[in-house]
Protein backbone atom coordinates (compact mmCIF):
# COMPACT_ATOMS: atom_id res chain seq x y z
CA UNK A 1 0.00 0.00 0.00
CA UNK A 2 3.20 2.18 0.94
CA UNK A 3 4.83 3.56 -2.74
CA UNK A 4 7.94 4.43 -0.67
CA UNK A 5 9.75 1.98 2.14
CA UNK A 6 12.44 3.21 4.52
CA UNK A 7 15.25 2.79 2.32
CA UNK A 8 13.32 4.07 -1.34
CA UNK A 9 12.94 7.48 0.71
CA UNK A 10 16.03 7.35 2.13
CA UNK A 11 17.78 6.69 -1.23
CA UNK A 12 15.37 9.65 -2.98
CA UNK A 13 16.75 11.55 -0.33
CA UNK A 14 20.37 10.94 -0.84
CA UNK A 15 19.57 11.32 -5.02
CA UNK A 16 17.71 14.90 -4.72
CA UNK A 17 18.40 16.54 -1.73
CA UNK A 18 21.91 15.03 -0.84
CA UNK A 19 22.66 18.02 1.65
CA UNK A 20 19.83 17.01 3.65
CA UNK A 21 21.35 13.21 3.51
CA UNK A 22 24.74 13.97 3.84
CA UNK A 23 23.90 16.46 6.89
CA UNK A 24 22.73 13.38 8.79
CA UNK A 25 20.64 15.55 11.29
CA UNK A 26 17.46 13.38 10.45
CA UNK A 27 16.81 9.58 9.90
CA UNK A 28 13.49 8.41 8.18
CA UNK A 29 12.19 5.69 10.93
CA UNK A 30 9.21 4.65 9.16
CA UNK A 31 6.71 4.85 6.66
CA UNK A 32 3.44 3.59 6.59
CA UNK A 33 0.18 3.78 5.39
CA UNK A 34 -0.79 7.87 5.16
CA UNK A 35 2.18 8.14 7.99
CA UNK A 36 5.93 8.53 8.30
CA UNK A 37 8.07 9.30 11.44
CA UNK A 38 11.23 11.31 10.88
CA UNK A 39 14.12 11.65 13.79
CA UNK A 40 16.11 14.77 14.75
CA UNK A 41 19.97 13.71 15.27
CA UNK A 42 20.38 17.05 16.84
CA UNK A 43 24.04 18.68 17.19
CA UNK A 44 25.48 22.18 18.41
CA UNK A 45 23.93 24.02 15.37
CA UNK A 46 20.24 22.61 15.98
CA UNK A 47 20.05 24.90 19.37
CA UNK A 48 19.59 27.93 20.47
CA UNK A 49 20.19 29.93 23.63
CA UNK A 50 18.81 27.96 26.81
CA UNK A 51 20.53 24.53 25.11
CA UNK A 52 17.06 23.60 23.51
CA UNK A 53 16.37 22.85 20.24
CA UNK A 54 15.59 26.03 17.99
CA UNK A 55 12.07 26.44 15.79
CA UNK A 56 13.45 26.24 12.79
CA UNK A 57 15.08 22.94 13.45
CA UNK A 58 11.68 21.65 14.70
CA UNK A 59 10.04 23.63 11.41
CA UNK A 60 11.75 21.86 9.45
CA UNK A 61 11.29 18.32 10.68
CA UNK A 62 7.89 19.00 10.68
CA UNK A 63 8.23 20.08 7.33
CA UNK A 64 10.11 17.54 5.99
CA UNK A 65 8.62 14.73 7.57
CA UNK A 66 5.15 15.36 6.27
CA UNK A 67 6.90 16.05 3.50
CA UNK A 68 8.25 12.61 3.19
CA UNK A 69 4.79 10.76 4.13
CA UNK A 70 2.72 12.65 1.48
CA UNK A 71 5.92 11.23 -1.29
CA UNK A 72 6.01 7.51 0.75
CA UNK A 73 2.32 7.06 -0.52
CA UNK A 74 2.48 9.08 -4.21
CA UNK A 75 6.13 8.21 -4.61
CA UNK A 76 9.07 10.23 -6.42
CA UNK A 77 6.72 11.62 -9.23
CA UNK A 78 7.26 15.18 -9.25
CA UNK A 79 7.71 17.71 -6.39
CA UNK A 80 5.24 18.57 -3.92
CA UNK A 81 5.71 22.15 -2.34
CA UNK A 82 4.80 23.17 0.93
CA UNK A 83 2.54 25.77 0.65
CA UNK A 84 1.27 26.88 4.20
CA UNK A 85 2.46 25.19 7.73
CA UNK A 86 1.52 26.05 10.62
CA UNK A 87 3.17 25.32 14.30
CA UNK A 88 2.46 25.25 17.83
CA UNK A 89 5.00 25.55 20.29
CA UNK A 90 4.30 23.80 23.12
CA UNK A 91 7.13 23.31 25.54
CA UNK A 92 10.87 24.05 24.98
CA UNK A 93 12.15 20.46 24.38
CA UNK A 94 15.94 21.13 25.68
CA UNK A 95 18.92 19.42 23.91
CA UNK A 96 17.30 16.17 22.88
CA UNK A 97 16.98 14.20 19.61
CA UNK A 98 13.64 14.24 18.77
CA UNK A 99 10.72 12.16 16.92
CA UNK A 100 8.58 13.59 14.39
CA UNK A 101 4.72 11.02 14.24
CA UNK A 102 3.10 12.34 10.72
CA UNK A 103 -0.09 11.70 9.17
CA UNK A 104 -1.73 12.61 6.34
CA UNK A 105 -5.50 14.16 6.95
CA UNK A 106 -6.20 14.20 3.38
CA UNK A 107 -4.32 13.17 0.16
CA UNK A 108 -6.05 14.72 -2.93
CA UNK A 109 -4.93 15.01 -6.71
CA UNK A 110 -3.73 18.42 -6.04
CA UNK A 111 -3.49 19.21 -1.89
CA UNK A 112 -2.47 17.40 0.44
CA UNK A 113 -2.95 18.26 3.99
CA UNK A 114 -0.95 16.61 7.29
CA UNK A 115 -0.34 16.87 10.72
CA UNK A 116 2.70 16.28 12.41
CA UNK A 117 3.32 15.55 16.55
CA UNK A 118 7.24 16.36 17.77
CA UNK A 119 7.95 14.29 21.01
CA UNK A 120 11.36 13.64 22.22
CA UNK A 121 12.66 10.66 21.15
CA UNK A 122 13.73 9.17 24.51
CA UNK A 123 9.95 9.64 25.80
CA UNK A 124 8.02 12.54 27.32
CA UNK A 125 5.47 15.61 26.66
CA UNK A 126 4.38 16.86 22.76
CA UNK A 127 6.73 20.17 22.22
CA UNK A 128 5.60 21.18 19.06
CA UNK A 129 2.27 20.07 16.87
CA UNK A 130 2.21 21.39 13.24
CA UNK A 131 -0.47 20.71 10.21
CA UNK A 132 0.92 21.61 7.03
CA UNK A 133 -0.64 21.62 3.34
CA UNK A 134 1.47 20.83 0.17
CA UNK A 135 0.79 21.67 -3.58
CA UNK A 136 0.92 18.46 -5.41
CA UNK A 137 2.08 19.30 -9.52
CA UNK A 138 0.03 17.78 -12.28
CA UNK A 139 1.43 14.77 -13.54
CA UNK A 140 2.97 14.61 -16.73
CA UNK B 1 -9.44 14.19 37.52
CA UNK B 2 -11.73 16.30 35.36
CA UNK B 3 -13.35 19.67 36.78
CA UNK B 4 -16.64 19.33 34.67
CA UNK B 5 -18.88 16.55 33.87
CA UNK B 6 -20.94 16.43 30.96
CA UNK B 7 -23.75 17.60 33.72
CA UNK B 8 -21.96 20.86 34.63
CA UNK B 9 -20.95 21.90 31.45
CA UNK B 10 -24.30 21.88 30.14
CA UNK B 11 -25.46 23.78 33.35
CA UNK B 12 -22.51 26.19 32.82
CA UNK B 13 -23.44 26.73 28.83
CA UNK B 14 -27.50 27.51 30.02
CA UNK B 15 -26.35 29.90 32.71
CA UNK B 16 -23.68 31.75 30.70
CA UNK B 17 -24.32 30.75 27.17
CA UNK B 18 -28.46 30.76 27.25
CA UNK B 19 -28.06 31.25 23.67
CA UNK B 20 -25.66 28.46 22.76
CA UNK B 21 -27.49 26.48 25.23
CA UNK B 22 -30.75 27.25 24.35
CA UNK B 23 -30.49 26.60 20.03
CA UNK B 24 -29.78 23.24 20.19
CA UNK B 25 -27.05 23.09 18.04
CA UNK B 26 -25.01 21.71 20.59
CA UNK B 27 -24.68 18.47 22.78
CA UNK B 28 -21.67 17.88 25.11
CA UNK B 29 -21.11 14.11 24.41
CA UNK B 30 -18.21 13.60 26.85
CA UNK B 31 -15.81 15.29 28.85
CA UNK B 32 -12.37 13.07 29.55
CA UNK B 33 -8.79 13.69 30.75
CA UNK B 34 -7.57 16.43 28.39
CA UNK B 35 -10.24 15.92 26.30
CA UNK B 36 -14.17 17.04 25.37
CA UNK B 37 -16.74 15.58 22.54
CA UNK B 38 -19.11 18.13 20.84
CA UNK B 39 -21.87 17.01 18.63
CA UNK B 40 -23.36 19.23 15.84
CA UNK B 41 -27.11 18.76 15.60
CA UNK B 42 -27.30 20.45 11.75
CA UNK B 43 -29.90 22.79 10.81
CA UNK B 44 -30.86 23.76 8.04
CA UNK B 45 -29.27 27.32 8.99
CA UNK B 46 -26.00 25.59 8.73
CA UNK B 47 -25.99 24.52 5.51
CA UNK B 48 -24.86 26.32 2.62
CA UNK B 49 -25.18 25.88 -1.23
CA UNK B 50 -24.91 22.63 -2.28
CA UNK B 51 -26.39 20.94 1.01
CA UNK B 52 -23.13 20.69 3.05
CA UNK B 53 -22.20 22.33 6.71
CA UNK B 54 -20.69 25.51 6.28
CA UNK B 55 -16.95 26.57 7.27
CA UNK B 56 -18.58 28.75 9.90
CA UNK B 57 -20.53 26.08 11.39
CA UNK B 58 -17.53 24.04 11.92
CA UNK B 59 -15.42 26.85 13.08
CA UNK B 60 -17.77 27.34 15.74
CA UNK B 61 -18.22 23.65 16.51
CA UNK B 62 -14.23 23.14 16.45
CA UNK B 63 -13.84 26.11 18.76
CA UNK B 64 -16.67 25.50 21.45
CA UNK B 65 -15.14 22.05 21.44
CA UNK B 66 -11.69 22.74 22.43
CA UNK B 67 -13.22 25.90 24.62
CA UNK B 68 -14.77 23.16 26.67
CA UNK B 69 -12.10 20.75 26.55
CA UNK B 70 -10.45 23.47 28.72
CA UNK B 71 -12.60 24.13 31.11
CA UNK B 72 -13.19 20.79 31.95
CA UNK B 73 -10.38 20.60 32.99
CA UNK B 74 -9.74 24.14 34.83
CA UNK B 75 -13.50 24.74 36.24
CA UNK B 76 -16.04 27.54 35.30
CA UNK B 77 -13.20 29.86 36.51
CA UNK B 78 -12.90 32.89 34.44
CA UNK B 79 -13.06 33.01 30.88
CA UNK B 80 -10.82 30.97 28.65
CA UNK B 81 -10.64 33.57 25.28
CA UNK B 82 -9.45 32.01 22.09
CA UNK B 83 -6.74 34.03 20.80
CA UNK B 84 -5.98 31.68 17.40
CA UNK B 85 -7.56 29.05 15.44
CA UNK B 86 -6.23 27.37 12.22
CA UNK B 87 -9.21 25.10 10.57
CA UNK B 88 -7.71 23.00 7.19
CA UNK B 89 -11.02 21.94 5.54
CA UNK B 90 -10.72 18.53 4.16
CA UNK B 91 -13.53 17.42 2.51
CA UNK B 92 -17.15 18.88 2.29
CA UNK B 93 -19.76 17.17 4.63
CA UNK B 94 -22.91 17.30 3.15
CA UNK B 95 -25.93 17.62 5.28
CA UNK B 96 -25.35 15.50 8.09
CA UNK B 97 -24.37 16.11 12.02
CA UNK B 98 -20.59 16.13 12.94
CA UNK B 99 -18.43 14.93 15.86
CA UNK B 100 -15.73 17.26 17.53
CA UNK B 101 -12.98 15.04 18.89
CA UNK B 102 -10.93 17.37 21.07
CA UNK B 103 -7.71 16.96 22.69
CA UNK B 104 -5.36 19.83 24.85
CA UNK B 105 -2.31 19.68 23.80
CA UNK B 106 -1.09 21.90 26.36
CA UNK B 107 -2.68 23.51 29.78
CA UNK B 108 -0.15 26.49 31.03
CA UNK B 109 -1.25 28.71 33.57
CA UNK B 110 -1.83 31.21 30.80
CA UNK B 111 -2.16 29.65 27.57
CA UNK B 112 -4.00 26.65 26.13
CA UNK B 113 -3.59 24.56 23.22
CA UNK B 114 -5.62 22.17 21.59
CA UNK B 115 -6.53 20.44 18.62
CA UNK B 116 -9.76 19.06 16.96
CA UNK B 117 -10.83 16.41 14.34
CA UNK B 118 -14.03 17.01 12.72
CA UNK B 119 -15.97 13.98 11.91
CA UNK B 120 -19.38 12.78 10.16
CA UNK B 121 -21.52 11.53 13.41
CA UNK B 122 -22.22 8.42 11.02
CA UNK B 123 -18.77 7.01 10.53
CA UNK B 124 -16.68 8.43 7.46
CA UNK B 125 -13.44 10.44 6.82
CA UNK B 126 -12.27 13.37 8.71
CA UNK B 127 -14.02 16.43 7.51
CA UNK B 128 -11.96 19.03 9.05
CA UNK B 129 -9.08 19.49 11.39
CA UNK B 130 -8.27 22.35 13.73
CA UNK B 131 -5.60 23.70 16.19
CA UNK B 132 -6.94 26.76 18.64
CA UNK B 133 -5.05 28.76 21.60
CA UNK B 134 -6.87 30.15 24.41
CA UNK B 135 -5.56 32.57 26.76
CA UNK B 136 -6.23 31.90 30.24
CA UNK B 137 -6.74 34.80 32.81
CA UNK B 138 -5.22 34.84 35.93
CA UNK B 139 -6.63 33.94 38.90
CA UNK B 140 -7.93 36.51 40.69
CA UNK C 1 -8.83 45.52 -14.30
CA UNK C 2 -11.28 43.38 -11.87
CA UNK C 3 -13.70 41.63 -13.16
CA UNK C 4 -16.64 42.06 -11.33
CA UNK C 5 -18.02 45.51 -9.93
CA UNK C 6 -19.56 45.64 -6.40
CA UNK C 7 -23.17 45.44 -8.27
CA UNK C 8 -21.91 42.09 -10.51
CA UNK C 9 -20.55 40.43 -6.91
CA UNK C 10 -24.42 41.18 -5.20
CA UNK C 11 -25.94 39.99 -8.34
CA UNK C 12 -23.67 36.94 -7.58
CA UNK C 13 -24.54 36.46 -4.35
CA UNK C 14 -28.39 37.06 -4.98
CA UNK C 15 -28.73 34.17 -7.44
CA UNK C 16 -26.13 31.72 -5.57
CA UNK C 17 -26.43 32.44 -2.25
CA UNK C 18 -29.90 33.88 -1.81
CA UNK C 19 -29.60 32.68 2.16
CA UNK C 20 -26.65 35.00 2.82
CA UNK C 21 -28.27 37.52 0.32
CA UNK C 22 -31.35 38.08 1.93
CA UNK C 23 -30.24 37.99 5.65
CA UNK C 24 -28.81 41.39 5.19
CA UNK C 25 -25.43 40.47 7.27
CA UNK C 26 -23.07 41.81 4.86
CA UNK C 27 -22.11 44.24 2.26
CA UNK C 28 -20.09 44.30 -0.29
CA UNK C 29 -18.09 47.84 -0.22
CA UNK C 30 -15.75 47.85 -2.85
CA UNK C 31 -13.98 45.54 -5.19
CA UNK C 32 -10.79 46.51 -6.44
CA UNK C 33 -7.60 45.03 -8.12
CA UNK C 34 -6.47 41.87 -5.98
CA UNK C 35 -8.83 43.47 -2.84
CA UNK C 36 -11.93 43.69 -1.47
CA UNK C 37 -14.02 45.25 1.37
CA UNK C 38 -16.88 43.52 3.20
CA UNK C 39 -19.11 45.19 5.96
CA UNK C 40 -21.03 42.83 8.21
CA UNK C 41 -23.79 44.81 9.95
CA UNK C 42 -24.30 43.09 13.29
CA UNK C 43 -27.36 42.53 14.89
CA UNK C 44 -28.04 39.90 18.02
CA UNK C 45 -27.55 36.74 16.45
CA UNK C 46 -23.89 37.99 16.04
CA UNK C 47 -23.27 38.47 19.53
CA UNK C 48 -21.85 36.70 22.61
CA UNK C 49 -22.26 36.97 25.87
CA UNK C 50 -20.34 40.17 26.98
CA UNK C 51 -21.92 42.41 24.00
CA UNK C 52 -19.24 41.46 21.62
CA UNK C 53 -19.32 40.47 18.22
CA UNK C 54 -18.89 36.61 18.24
CA UNK C 55 -15.76 34.57 16.61
CA UNK C 56 -17.81 32.71 14.49
CA UNK C 57 -19.27 35.68 12.61
CA UNK C 58 -15.76 37.19 12.08
CA UNK C 59 -14.89 33.82 10.69
CA UNK C 60 -17.75 33.99 8.35
CA UNK C 61 -16.65 37.99 7.42
CA UNK C 62 -12.68 37.28 6.45
CA UNK C 63 -13.49 33.81 4.89
CA UNK C 64 -16.02 35.71 2.30
CA UNK C 65 -14.56 38.74 1.64
CA UNK C 66 -11.44 36.96 0.80
CA UNK C 67 -13.66 34.85 -1.34
CA UNK C 68 -15.21 37.86 -3.17
CA UNK C 69 -11.94 39.15 -3.71
CA UNK C 70 -10.53 35.99 -5.45
CA UNK C 71 -14.21 36.03 -7.28
CA UNK C 72 -13.80 40.15 -8.31
CA UNK C 73 -10.73 38.86 -9.77
CA UNK C 74 -11.34 35.58 -11.66
CA UNK C 75 -14.81 36.45 -12.22
CA UNK C 76 -17.90 33.47 -10.99
CA UNK C 77 -16.61 30.93 -12.96
CA UNK C 78 -16.73 27.47 -11.34
CA UNK C 79 -16.44 27.77 -7.08
CA UNK C 80 -13.09 28.43 -4.91
CA UNK C 81 -13.29 26.56 -1.98
CA UNK C 82 -11.58 27.51 1.63
CA UNK C 83 -9.33 24.82 2.34
CA UNK C 84 -7.53 26.45 5.36
CA UNK C 85 -7.86 29.23 7.02
CA UNK C 86 -5.85 31.10 10.48
CA UNK C 87 -7.69 33.85 12.20
CA UNK C 88 -5.88 35.24 15.62
CA UNK C 89 -8.15 37.30 17.46
CA UNK C 90 -6.40 40.63 18.84
CA UNK C 91 -9.23 42.22 20.48
CA UNK C 92 -12.69 42.34 21.68
CA UNK C 93 -14.72 44.31 19.34
CA UNK C 94 -17.99 44.93 21.38
CA UNK C 95 -21.30 45.27 19.60
CA UNK C 96 -20.40 47.05 16.63
CA UNK C 97 -20.81 46.46 12.80
CA UNK C 98 -17.26 45.35 11.00
CA UNK C 99 -15.08 45.84 8.19
CA UNK C 100 -13.11 43.31 6.83
CA UNK C 101 -10.36 44.56 4.45
CA UNK C 102 -9.22 42.07 2.34
CA UNK C 103 -5.92 42.05 0.11
CA UNK C 104 -5.08 38.62 -1.79
CA UNK C 105 -1.04 37.60 -1.12
CA UNK C 106 -1.18 34.98 -4.91
CA UNK C 107 -3.84 34.25 -7.08
CA UNK C 108 -2.47 30.84 -9.26
CA UNK C 109 -4.53 28.89 -11.34
CA UNK C 110 -5.04 26.05 -8.73
CA UNK C 111 -4.76 27.83 -5.46
CA UNK C 112 -5.86 32.06 -4.45
CA UNK C 113 -4.12 32.93 -0.69
CA UNK C 114 -5.36 35.87 1.08
CA UNK C 115 -5.21 37.78 4.00
CA UNK C 116 -7.80 40.13 6.05
CA UNK C 117 -7.81 42.53 8.76
CA UNK C 118 -11.58 42.71 10.73
CA UNK C 119 -11.55 46.46 12.03
CA UNK C 120 -14.65 48.37 13.63
CA UNK C 121 -16.63 50.59 10.72
CA UNK C 122 -16.73 53.45 13.12
CA UNK C 123 -12.91 53.13 13.40
CA UNK C 124 -10.44 52.10 15.70
CA UNK C 125 -8.04 49.50 17.00
CA UNK C 126 -7.57 45.91 14.28
CA UNK C 127 -10.11 43.63 16.15
CA UNK C 128 -8.85 40.10 14.14
CA UNK C 129 -6.51 39.17 11.35
CA UNK C 130 -7.28 36.59 9.06
CA UNK C 131 -5.06 34.27 6.25
CA UNK C 132 -6.81 31.99 3.85
CA UNK C 133 -6.13 29.77 1.06
CA UNK C 134 -8.67 28.73 -1.63
CA UNK C 135 -8.50 25.85 -3.88
CA UNK C 136 -9.49 27.07 -7.54
CA UNK C 137 -11.56 24.09 -9.75
CA UNK C 138 -9.70 23.88 -13.07
CA UNK C 139 -11.75 25.69 -15.82
CA UNK C 140 -14.08 23.12 -17.36
CA UNK D 1 8.61 55.44 21.26
CA UNK D 2 10.82 52.60 20.04
CA UNK D 3 13.17 51.65 23.13
CA UNK D 4 15.52 49.88 21.29
CA UNK D 5 17.18 51.14 18.06
CA UNK D 6 19.08 49.13 15.79
CA UNK D 7 22.14 49.69 17.32
CA UNK D 8 20.59 48.02 20.73
CA UNK D 9 18.84 45.10 18.97
CA UNK D 10 22.13 44.65 17.19
CA UNK D 11 24.51 44.78 20.59
CA UNK D 12 21.38 43.06 22.58
CA UNK D 13 21.70 40.11 19.41
CA UNK D 14 25.60 39.90 20.03
CA UNK D 15 25.61 39.44 23.70
CA UNK D 16 22.24 36.69 24.13
CA UNK D 17 22.58 35.35 20.51
CA UNK D 18 26.15 35.06 19.98
CA UNK D 19 25.49 32.54 17.19
CA UNK D 20 23.16 34.64 15.16
CA UNK D 21 25.21 37.35 15.64
CA UNK D 22 28.34 35.71 14.55
CA UNK D 23 26.42 33.78 11.42
CA UNK D 24 26.22 37.73 9.45
CA UNK D 25 23.04 35.83 7.74
CA UNK D 26 20.67 38.49 9.30
CA UNK D 27 21.04 42.66 9.29
CA UNK D 28 18.69 44.69 11.26
CA UNK D 29 17.56 47.22 8.90
CA UNK D 30 15.34 49.11 10.85
CA UNK D 31 13.10 49.03 14.67
CA UNK D 32 9.93 51.70 14.29
CA UNK D 33 7.25 52.12 16.43
CA UNK D 34 5.48 48.68 16.23
CA UNK D 35 7.62 47.42 13.74
CA UNK D 36 10.98 46.37 12.49
CA UNK D 37 12.91 45.46 8.99
CA UNK D 38 15.36 42.23 8.90
CA UNK D 39 17.86 40.94 5.86
CA UNK D 40 18.31 37.61 4.63
CA UNK D 41 22.16 37.88 3.38
CA UNK D 42 21.65 34.22 2.06
CA UNK D 43 24.85 31.63 1.61
CA UNK D 44 24.91 28.09 0.38
CA UNK D 45 23.42 27.02 3.30
CA UNK D 46 20.08 28.72 2.74
CA UNK D 47 19.51 27.42 -0.12
CA UNK D 48 17.26 23.67 -1.28
CA UNK D 49 17.21 22.19 -4.63
CA UNK D 50 16.46 24.29 -7.80
CA UNK D 51 18.64 27.19 -5.60
CA UNK D 52 15.79 28.47 -3.78
CA UNK D 53 15.81 29.49 -0.45
CA UNK D 54 14.89 27.23 1.56
CA UNK D 55 11.57 26.85 4.09
CA UNK D 56 12.95 26.66 7.20
CA UNK D 57 15.51 29.89 6.19
CA UNK D 58 11.82 31.74 5.65
CA UNK D 59 10.65 31.02 8.95
CA UNK D 60 13.68 31.89 10.66
CA UNK D 61 13.55 35.27 8.92
CA UNK D 62 9.91 35.48 9.69
CA UNK D 63 10.26 34.31 13.74
CA UNK D 64 13.38 36.38 14.35
CA UNK D 65 11.98 39.48 12.56
CA UNK D 66 8.15 40.14 14.32
CA UNK D 67 10.22 39.10 17.72
CA UNK D 68 12.97 41.80 17.29
CA UNK D 69 9.52 43.58 16.78
CA UNK D 70 8.29 42.82 19.94
CA UNK D 71 11.58 43.53 21.10
CA UNK D 72 11.88 47.27 19.99
CA UNK D 73 8.67 48.04 21.69
CA UNK D 74 9.19 46.36 24.73
CA UNK D 75 12.85 46.24 25.27
CA UNK D 76 15.39 43.27 26.63
CA UNK D 77 13.17 42.31 29.66
CA UNK D 78 12.98 38.91 30.02
CA UNK D 79 12.72 36.52 27.12
CA UNK D 80 9.04 36.61 24.78
CA UNK D 81 8.80 32.94 23.45
CA UNK D 82 7.34 31.73 19.98
CA UNK D 83 3.95 30.02 20.79
CA UNK D 84 2.56 29.91 16.83
CA UNK D 85 3.92 30.64 13.75
CA UNK D 86 1.43 30.19 10.68
CA UNK D 87 3.50 30.52 7.16
CA UNK D 88 2.16 30.95 3.60
CA UNK D 89 5.31 29.79 1.32
CA UNK D 90 3.36 32.37 -1.91
CA UNK D 91 6.08 31.96 -4.41
CA UNK D 92 9.75 30.58 -4.69
CA UNK D 93 12.42 33.37 -4.29
CA UNK D 94 15.03 31.73 -6.33
CA UNK D 95 18.72 32.30 -4.60
CA UNK D 96 18.41 36.09 -3.79
CA UNK D 97 18.72 37.50 -0.20
CA UNK D 98 14.92 38.40 0.86
CA UNK D 99 13.79 41.33 3.35
CA UNK D 100 11.47 40.95 6.32
CA UNK D 101 8.89 43.69 6.50
CA UNK D 102 7.45 43.28 10.54
CA UNK D 103 4.25 44.54 12.08
CA UNK D 104 2.69 43.72 15.42
CA UNK D 105 -0.92 43.43 15.41
CA UNK D 106 -1.63 43.77 19.29
CA UNK D 107 1.66 44.48 21.83
CA UNK D 108 -0.58 42.65 24.93
CA UNK D 109 0.97 42.17 28.62
CA UNK D 110 1.04 38.49 28.66
CA UNK D 111 0.79 37.96 24.58
CA UNK D 112 2.38 39.93 21.28
CA UNK D 113 1.29 38.91 17.54
CA UNK D 114 2.38 39.91 14.59
CA UNK D 115 2.71 39.84 10.89
CA UNK D 116 5.61 39.79 8.38
CA UNK D 117 6.04 39.81 4.56
CA UNK D 118 8.62 38.37 3.05
CA UNK D 119 10.14 40.04 -0.03
CA UNK D 120 13.22 39.65 -2.84
CA UNK D 121 15.59 42.70 -1.44
CA UNK D 122 16.00 43.63 -4.74
CA UNK D 123 12.37 44.07 -5.45
CA UNK D 124 9.62 42.06 -6.46
CA UNK D 125 6.62 40.13 -5.52
CA UNK D 126 5.78 38.76 -1.94
CA UNK D 127 7.80 35.75 -1.64
CA UNK D 128 6.12 34.63 1.93
CA UNK D 129 3.73 36.00 4.61
CA UNK D 130 3.62 34.73 8.23
CA UNK D 131 1.44 35.49 11.57
CA UNK D 132 3.14 34.44 14.40
CA UNK D 133 2.06 34.96 18.94
CA UNK D 134 4.58 35.37 21.29
CA UNK D 135 4.11 34.53 25.11
CA UNK D 136 5.83 37.78 27.05
CA UNK D 137 6.90 36.27 30.57
CA UNK D 138 5.37 37.98 33.49
CA UNK D 139 8.03 41.31 34.21
CA UNK D 140 9.34 40.12 37.84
Amino acid sequence: MVKMSVADVEAFLAREFPQIAASGDFSVLETGPMSAKLRLNHGEHHLRPGATVSGPTMFALADIGIWLAVLAQIGPVGMAVTTNLNINFLRLPGAVDLVADCRILKLGKRLAIGECSILPAGGGELVAHATATYSIPPVR
